[in-house]
């Protein structure tokens, strides 16, 4: 099928500080479960490192989140979203690193 | 609303060999519309560095794709399709670069 055209697809890779510690990462992956219900996101990933091993593939990070808004503007709102400062409040201590990627459909890119 | 269950989500971003080249990017970017027609993808969304700008965010990239899969077969089955074997053949001198993060949802994981 075509391409989902012009969506705003924000994706985060976390890296925990405490890689050995089974209680840190269940507690980010609750987290990140209810940080995913915020009801500006369209759909929601929450994820972990798959199986896949090839020499181009990232598998470093422990968790990821992809989620989809219908554009810019609304992702601009769950940035400042009371539920994500809180997320971050709440969360932040748990992890070492994140990288974020904000992708949009070229279509609706404005220079 | 809850977060999608079990999803395989395939992200990768590609780093063009010539930037400057408005051709090349044109090129790829046909490509990558072509790659995401692929039957096997079930959701598929084809990007370029949002406006977004903070300290965290990766705007390297010159291209991004996000391939949802119901499953990690399906994947296995979509780096083997020969539209994606050809995508690769044909477009390959492109990039200089790319990284793949293949996530799957906890739930769907086995260790």
């Amino acid at each position: 099928m075509p391409p989902e055209k012009g969506k705003f697809v924000h994706t985060v890779f976390f890296w925990l500080k405490n890689k050995d510690s089974e209680a840190d990462r269940q507690k980010l992956y609750e987290g990140l479960t209810k940080l995913s219900q915020i009801e500006l996101i369209e759909t929601a990933y929450v994820g972990v490192p798959a199986a896949t091993n090839r020499d181009v593939i990232d598998r470093s990070y422990d968790f990821s989140i992809t989620f989809v808004f219908p554009d810019p503007e609304t992702q601009d709102a769950y940035q400042v979203h009371p539920d994500h400062l809180k997320f971050v409040e709440e969360y932040g201590h748990l992890w070492e690193r994140v990288v974020v990627y904000d992708a949009i459909g070229p279509d609706l890119l404005r220079e």
